[in-house]
């Protein structure tokens, strides 16, 4: 679970990143806020806190919040979904080594209970 | 801003990590909720979900809860506060670039606007 805060509006977690690829995947909100099990209402809140954080969209609507219309990924959106996803892959290498050993210290100490 | 999840029940994040550090350097539950600004009964409960979550004592208390006694980091413990500050060295020479390409993406739209 990686979040990456850029600045105190903006940050990325695995949620965000979740919600822009379904958009993109699906063309639109609320079909991507039903994917993630989440309200429209949620899922439109956290498209508006990704935009107004970033500085600029990374999700357009295409018929306004109301309409639940269409809705696109843009370039700057694309962008911050591979890096996001790239910083998982790296973590996920970088730390996998230590991940394993306190997963085994878990199991030796729960077994030990 | 990293969350290691190792079972249902038992995850680390930075939050709980700084808990460990400070309990560590002061001998308190209380003294370290204090430097953290977080009230006696949230420390408290944190420290009783990374206990049960883990399945064994992380955080060992001198006199009960109540007491607001002593407490000390068992070896486990040490071995998670360890383990976890080595990951977010790891993870954040990992993700630098990715960081940096994100903010300079962000600080550019952001004037742009």
């Amino acid at each position: 679970h990686l979040r990456v805060t850029l600045s105190d509006d903006f940050y990325v977690g695995p949620g965000r990143a979740d919600l822009i690829e379904l958009i993109a995947e699906t063309g639109s909100i609320s079909e991507a806020a039903k994917r993630m099990g989440m309200s429209y209402k949620r899922a439109w809140g956290l498209v508006q806190a990704l935009n107004e954080g970033f500085g600029a969209p990374l999700v357009e609507t295409q018929r306004g919040g109301a309409g639940q219309g269409g809705a696109v990924v843009t370039d700057a959106g694309h962008e911050v979904l591979k890096r996001y996803r790239h910083m998982q892959e790296r973590t996920r290498a970088a730390i996998e080594a230590d991940v394993k050993a306190l997963g085994k210290l878990h199991a030796d100490m729960s077994r030990r209970k």
